[in-house]
């Protein structure tokens, strides 16, 4: 199954501008030399550096935009300033019209989620969208959403949360039955709040087709693997992902300050050494790079900021993905077959 | 500054009982030789183990209780079954009776949290309860309320936290005014829900003579140490230390892993051995082990219920040093200086 697929990208976003984007989207070319890109950016700008990729450079389309979004402005003001103009409301726009599966952009994450929204809308049954991300476990990968998006989300977003991790799930995991499970606090009495425990309660009753809903986990779950799919509101999805990454930085530091300690520690270091960059590469963020915005009419994926090239191929890297693997319409298939579910099954297991 | 402390012990709390009680109090005894322990459990299991503890015997008295409160028995069910009478009650009553100046239990947390309540009562002033993290950084120990009693605490919540966290730092790390940082998400436009919002806006105003208000906190900041003290309510609490815990085993299992791959790692690991121990120790969770209940009318740790003796003497060793410290007077001196401000402050800054 080698269809053509086409992406999109925001060539002025990120903290590192244009260099990362064509250096990753050259990385992303190699891997799968089918793809096809549209850089939207200036043209003055993308089209010099273009100049040194050539093999990229045929693989794309630029096209000019007057206006770009600054990483620190507010996602009402880069509204207001880069609406239909910016190149990364053109990028998104692209998914709307049809001409691309998928966007990627390393802006702005507000500006780019009010754009998102703007453009895209929501889908049919879906308040507010969530950002997904890939989370590294002594399993494997698994998937945790709501990283940031939807701040205290009630018990029925909660839900369409887990059907839409599981639809990503088996888009990217090529997993039948995806597990999914809610993310709580094990405190005793008190737990959880009452919209996780409301929502748990209504996947146990639909038990649907697509997802295996396998109750409560905890924090520690998150690196154990435990679920194909961990689901939360977005700030503590938020504050669990930046704490991982901050846990991981802090032992890395750790590691090398050890290893620097006596000359043994430095010998045995070096013997070592290989070890040493499988365990690195087994850390390196760049590896899970990726917010996928889900929820909304077409595919938006937010790159870290200050991604490096090979974390900007990862993150297209998911979207070629996700869009070979038909995301989007697994999204609205599982969702529409949920709301029939719970036509079909009238409250009276209350 | 050597006044004896005594400090009461639930002798039949944790999951590998009272071995690890008493062999967690020997080590504190060590370590601080003038301490008192008061022991609560079934005379016939303390009396026999405390006869392999000759030294521990010496400075401490049992007391016995028929009762003994399970690991895995709903809080609202302990209390019925062991108000009054069970270890873990009658240890807690020691401090409110003032026989002790502060109590420890690996017992069941919110058996715990329930009868510490019930027992003691919160402050004036505390509307509801804390449990206080020590956190290790690149920089040293911070301290990170609440980590899971109360759920989705409201801004004025978020304040006494600030405040009890900042006496517990002075009381703890000797630090004259401690940096306090409110935990919260980074994503642009829906920085953090209102409560965290309206915490700060209140912090910053009243800028309080103990504690030193830094703004918001990310994820990621706990690691790096950014504050002395991080607030959040509790469920962001309770899932980022458990993130936490679980990322480090992860990446512990991933170094395991990557040095027994080869023979040359292996040689390394044997040449690094020392810095990889030292390591170890940094990241040893028994080191940081114990909640302390901050808000109560006395001073009560909980210890992992799977704590080693170790670990157990490391929560028995912050309950030493916050009572030789006076924390529970710095608590409310603190707390009524912070009422006085903001009566003296009214609201015309709004």
């Amino acid at each position: 199954m080698t269809q053509s697929i086409t992406i999109s990208l925001d060539a002025m976003g990120g903290d590192n501008g244009v260099e990362v984007v064509l250096g990753g989207a050259e990385i992303a070319l190699k891997r799968h030399p089918d793809t096809r890109f549209l850089l939207f950016g200036k043209e003055n700008i993308v089209g010099p550096a273009l100049a040194a990729h050539p093999a990229l450079a045929a693989a794309s389309e630029v096209r000019h935009c007057d206006v770009s979004v600054e990483m620190d402005v507010k996602p009402s003001i880069a509204l207001r300033q880069g609406r239909y103009h910016s190149s990364m409301w053109r990028a998104i726009q692209a998914v709307k019209d049809g001409e691309a599966s998928v966007c990627v952009s390393a802006g702005n994450t507000g500006a780019l989620m009010a754009m998102a929204r703007f453009c895209l809308r929501t889908m049919p049954a879906i308040e507010r969208p969530a950002i997904a991300a890939i989370w590294p476990t002594m399993r494997g990968d698994s998937i945790v959403l709501d990283v940031g998006a939807t701040i205290g989300a009630d018990a029925e977003q909660l839900i369409n949360f887990s059907v839409m991790g599981g639809a990503m799930a088996r888009a990217l995991f090529a997993i039948q039955r995806p597990t999914v499970g809610l993310l709580n606090v094990g405190v005793e009495e008190i737990k959880g709040v009452e919209e996780v425990r409301r929502a748990g309660q209504i996947l146990r009753e639909t038990d649907l087709p697509f997802i295996e809903y396998i109750g409560f986990v905890e924090g520690n779950d998150l690196g154990k693997g435990t679920s194909d799919v961990v689901v939360t509101e977005g700030f503590s999805g938020n504050i669990a992902l930046k704490t991982a990454e901050g846990t991981a930085r802090q032992i890395a530091q750790y590691l090398r300050a050890a290893m620097e300690q006596s000359l043994l520690s430095k010998i045995g270091y070096l013997l070592a050494k290989g070890a040493f960059s499988r365990l690195r590469e087994k850390m390196d963020p760049s590896k899970s790079n990726g917010g996928v915005f889900l929820g909304l009419n077409g595919l938006v994926i937010k790159s870290h900021g200050s991604a490096s090239p090979e974390g900007f191929a990862s993150a297209i890297g998911m979207g070629d993905a996700m869009a070979r693997n038909d995301l989007q319409k697994k999204l609205s298939d599982d969702l529409e077959q949920f709301q029939n579910v719970l036509v079909d099954e009238p409250k009276s297991k209350d």
